[in-house]
């Protein structure tokens, strides 16, 4: 499990743990045990030898850290990796470990396991997050609130329906993630080059077999050169980091001291020096990991432009960004669905910062609803200059309006009128998540 | 039509006009005539107001310049925009343009348009990319070449085994990005915080009329504030790139003078200084143009958090790497095209290149052949030897082997006797091209 | 001049138009001049010839789209460009044009007049930005406002001292772009591999008569596959940046509807549908400019790997972002210069604000003083279930103290009286803007 | 010490153990020393109760696992660890721990010194490599060598002057590196929110006498929210990054088998499938660290945007990608200087190399001498002329020429006689270097 001093935030959720070095080794070794058994059933080695190699493939046998200093002169784990692997099975079948595969193919397919393997808790945390933002959804999906842009107050919304963007903008990045693990998450085995040449001519039979034994796809070609797979995932992944970073992004927002609309229930946020402090831990921490998704999906897709039938470099650049990824977007999930599970909103809070600017956000109505006697334009510079008396002198906008001979608009003033298709939107969003989620 | 000083190398190819000013403001100007039209069939405004809308929207009758001017004081270029279009348009129908939307309804919207219109010379680059790779993965079916990892010699393959990993590379990533293209290009209105409240209950009848439309899909929601579409757009587009730029490398590398298996035909590739180079101008524009999009995807994921009902910068931090993306991605399928309709292979320089190493990237072979006989380390061990030596002193490999008494594998060193599977993996690419080819 | 569709925004300031294309072929001509002039002092070619050069080489005679889409099949603008440059001189004279220089010599050296010229007005409006802040940090040394942490009240501080924060962020961004301007922008000259061969023995010496003619550092080697210096602008820019955007957000921030504590004065920021909001355009601006550059310096650093004596693509991957790195920083730099410039703070909000939390955030003093008769973790527990009995209940802090029996510290709750240092640091960012400001 | 699976490739040196858990936990237990010795010294707590506090402060005697999950509740790892001292503390002195100091001051401090601490290596083995390449420049000073632009042959060079390119990269990235240490690693104390409140008057003397403990600059403000010097120092670090790249990537080039100029020496780079390979391991693995620096300084700069007096999520955000920063880039200069140190050059395969193109690179030079009797571009195109029948034909250049009329400037052609001031260009390199190197 994670332990590392910024692990408590960096590396929240069953996904971190799955990207750590006991997974990978174990993702290695089941790569070696389905190749042996795949050779098997292609009748290159004999199914007893294929067994015993499997039967040693248990990552607590295998030491590591000494793996890892032993790839220092090799260049990778693999090496050391299947060398104490045929020590371990030893007997005749230790001269078939490994057998016709090249380095890259264990790991490039090994990660293949690992990114299943870490999606699986992250798109349970994913698809958690939107549960919990679709129950928001439907409890307020009529409490008026301010709408916001650019940080100003603007037309009303309801805090179902930003609740109701929440949920479908995780919703879209976890079903387009859905989409990359069921199709995209493919075995490599190529051999040295790429030929399987050490294979004979069972080296298609054999690359079927090793997709069927792991239950990942079976490319068209081997892909060691190609990094279209890890692009897609990295993209998809980023995606979801944004989507995480969008709807954290919001609870900070409404969980300032001076607007006081939601905050994150539990025993937490404590400060060490201001205790009256609630912060939205979890919002802000699904923000930290979430901001690291950009960087690191540069990263995997610069390092996209391998040489030839192996990169000099640009494979090995995109280990610990692979890991990475998959754990800050896993973390930033987690923090996440722990942020909404825990939210609380408070529609008094709402309805008082709604007040404060008394219907100034209306404008745009009462312009639209003078339009048909003043024309359009000459109703925008009215509104706009009686806007402008309110905001400026603190008088009431109805009390501007009417000073400004349109004082019959003032009815036109109440918030939760004019809320338009916001509780249809969430709906919307509620139906679209019951069709989608798995 | 592009015409900078760096446009030559960096604006190649249709997709790069369809990102420039005039695309934009004649997209711009399509969503203020789809949206009246929607609203006409929605019955919110006459339907011959909504005509004279769309009859003024031409965008050669705009001054772009003028107009990016004028965005300066609200913020984007729509606000004038709406302005200059209403003046146009003059009468009555002028207080219908641009009801109830906001301005980033319209650039959003736009950006959609924008998009689907690159993405077709884009795509068509793309795939004409992966036809001329797939005409070289068919004539270069059974050439033999040096197989190459870590830039060393390594077991060989086949051109056409190369090429078919650029056709598979090219063509997985332009499947995504018209998977993309028909999915997730989505009109986006919502009026002024996305509740659409300024067209009363007919918000979501417009928003699909609008759809209709402008023939983009239509969202659950509005999407203002949730990028997630612009993040898979860009996640494609870099992948795409990626694409391009492993082509383009390997294409870069093999024309290197030492090795001369490929160059690019034509008059062109000629050095200020030195008269006789004959460089892989193409490949290497196509990568200079690719290796823009990593970055670039990622100011795009980074500014995917949104506050709110509006991003205060986030948005507007958009918009001109949404264009080079786009651009720098169309340039680089532009020149990979050209690239590889123009490239010439040289099988006497494949075979020159591999008979230099003598079969010693056959050992792997060898060690396996005579694995039977000596065990897998030992005959490991014996063949690295021989090799060792081979590569030191020079002498030929199959003499190093006679002097250590399995000078009969010798006859296992001709490459063109060791291409395990590369003619059947050239053969999947080539029916799975055929497949998927629009 | 910027007159893009999207310029108003995001092409601010006058270092956007020092980067467009009739800057940049005027630098390259520059250099041609520069080249004639230097080969004339050593006595390579007829001072007559060089001046008779340097005569022509005048951007305007030249037609900079033709040059670029002639560049597309040389790689390059200056191989057209010396072409007709020759053709543009004439006589014995053209003979002598770019004599020696390959083209990657004019292009380098190119950039860094381009560099040095868009920094002095990006540096101007760094500058000015900072002297708006000094402005702003001198009148509101005292001014109390609530600091925020995590967006939650903590103690308070002075809005002076958060300008000064702002000054000095963006003080010191500005002093390493001086210092990265007058020191590591170097000419660059090589010839066709980095030896000057084509000049004899007479290299280093044209290379130093370079330096001196276009007033840049002269480098101890040809930099053609070096990209330090290139680095070391965009990390420069990369900074700067970042400095603007901390500020700009801030300004968002304080800016807000509920906080009121800014707002940017003058006639603008008008919104197409709130006719009311007074939003911040210049800072939100300053934003979208800012947010540009992390990605471009990541795509010019990944750039900076050129292979051996010229990059096959790198190169030509940096000239846009390069560009376009000092444009967004240029005009991110403009926009915060501008809204600070129109700043204007509203103490009695801020006093409000600070009042909402009726001393909460004081709780650490509270606690600081009582530790000494309670005992510090006790003192920390008492104040703490006072200040969530205050912030759950509503009830003023001072009455849940005294509740508490330590009712004698609300006399503590006071802001003006906690705001430690905050005057004595503004005056050392005061002293600090003195001495550093060129 | 590092020791995960892929350790031994991506944590090389001692810079990578200098970022681990454990420099950290010191790093921060450091700063809580320093700022009791510092609040002893400003009289604000009793000698010997900082002593006591200081004796306990070793990184051994506490859990950083548990202190990392503690972490999760209060958002950072500062709020247990000032718990755990304050216990381990005991008696009066636990009250006075963590005094005035908020997390956020512990662990940017910290930062500083596990920066500093972390450079030495880093900068010890950038230097090694600097060394290493000044001896290669120094032996191969006059050791012609083909040059090589877009990856053809073109003008020579000599080794000496590739090396110095190399060594004068790496120097300048190094001296870079060595201003940013002495310079921009300062203390952070700010309390709060900044203002130091809880130290009265004191605030700016405790300041001063943290940097004196702490060996810090002190800085002009509590930086807590301006991010420039990590800015600066990410910049700087992706500037050496870049600098190893260049180095790295040009060794793996000339390695490859068809040039094989250069080769890492030792006992390594051994392939699991292919003997007789002689991987430029160490170059390689130079160049998978190095890539991952782009991405990473672009993750530190957009989180730059630190909101108002602390950040809530991009704070959080740095901590990881500051530490794989150090770690990545020193492991790359490490790798470098182990590829440098073990570099073998070639310089009778330089020479055949030279041989293969027949002088055709000196096809300036010759096209330079006719200028005087044919005209610059008669007696280019001429020149060209030969060139292109002799890279197509296969004949000589010389005899191109001939058949030409020109045959007189077949002289011209050894690739020695044309080396221009590359020896010079070497020794400006290796004086640059004795007068910065440290």
């Amino acid at each position: 499990v994670p332990d590392g001093l910024f692990d408590g935030v960096l590396a929240r959720g069953e996904a971190a743990a799955a990207v750590g070095d006991r997974a990978w080794l174990q993702a290695m070794l089941d790569v070696e045990a389905g190749l042996a058994r795949a050779e098997a059933s292609a009748g290159l080695i004999a199914p007893e030898d294929a067994e015993a190699i499997a039967r040693a493939c248990v990552a607590e046998e295998f030491d590591a850290a000494a793996l890892g200093a032993a790839a220092a002169s090799s260049g990778n784990p693999v090496v050391p990796l299947a060398r104490a692997l045929s020590e371990r099975v030893g007997g005749d079948a230790a001269g078939q470990v490994h057998r016709g595969a090249t380095s890259q193919d264990v790991l490039d397919s090994a990660a293949m396991l690992v990114a299943r393997r870490a999606l699986a808790p992250l798109l349970a945390d994913l698809w958690g997050a939107a549960d919990a933002a679709a129950r928001l959804a439907a409890e307020h999906r009529s409490t008026p609130m301010a709408g916001r842009t650019l940080l100003q107050q603007a037309v009303p919304v309801t805090f179902g329906l930003v609740a109701a963007g929440w949920l479908n903008g995780v919703g879209e990045a976890a079903t387009r993630l859905e989409q990359v693990r069921a199709e995209r998450l493919a075995v490599q085995l190529g051999g040295a080059s790429g030929t399987l040449a050490a294979l004979g001519d069972d080296g298609p039979a054999v690359l079927a077999a090793l997709a069927r034994e792991l239950d990942l796809a079976e490319p068209v070609l081997p892909w060691h050169a190609d990094r279209g797979r890890i692009a897609e995932l990295a993209g998809a992944l980023g995606g979801a980091a944004g989507a995480v970073a969008k709807a954290a992004g919001d609870v900070v927002l409404l969980a300032q001291t001076e607007l006081g609309e939601v905050h994150e229930d539990g025993d937490r946020g404590g400060s060490s020096t201001m205790p009256h402090k609630r912060n939205a831990v979890a919002a802000i921490s699904a923000r930290a990991c979430a901001r690291q998704a950009p960087g690191l999906v540069a990263t995997l897709l610069a390092a996209g432009e391998h040489e030839l039938q192996r990169a000099a470099g640009a494979w090995h650049a995109e280990w610990r960004p692979f890991s990475e990824l998959l754990r800050s977007t896993g973390s930033a999930a987690a923090w996440l669905r722990d942020a909404l599970e825990h939210l609380r909103a408070d529609p008094e809070a709402m309805r008082a910062n709604l007040d404060r600017t008394g219907g100034l956000p209306l404008a745009e109505r009462v312009a639209r609803a003078l339009a048909g006697t003043l024309g359009r334009e000459a109703a925008h510079d009215r509104v706009r200059e009686a806007a402008l008396d309110a905001a400026r002198s603190g008088r009431p906008f109805a009390e501007a309006l009417q000073a400004r001979g349109v004082g019959d608009a003032a009815g036109l003033l109440d918030p939760a009128g004019y809320l338009g298709s916001a509780e249809a939107f969430v709906d919307r969003a509620l139906a679209a998540h019951a069709r989608r989620r798995p």
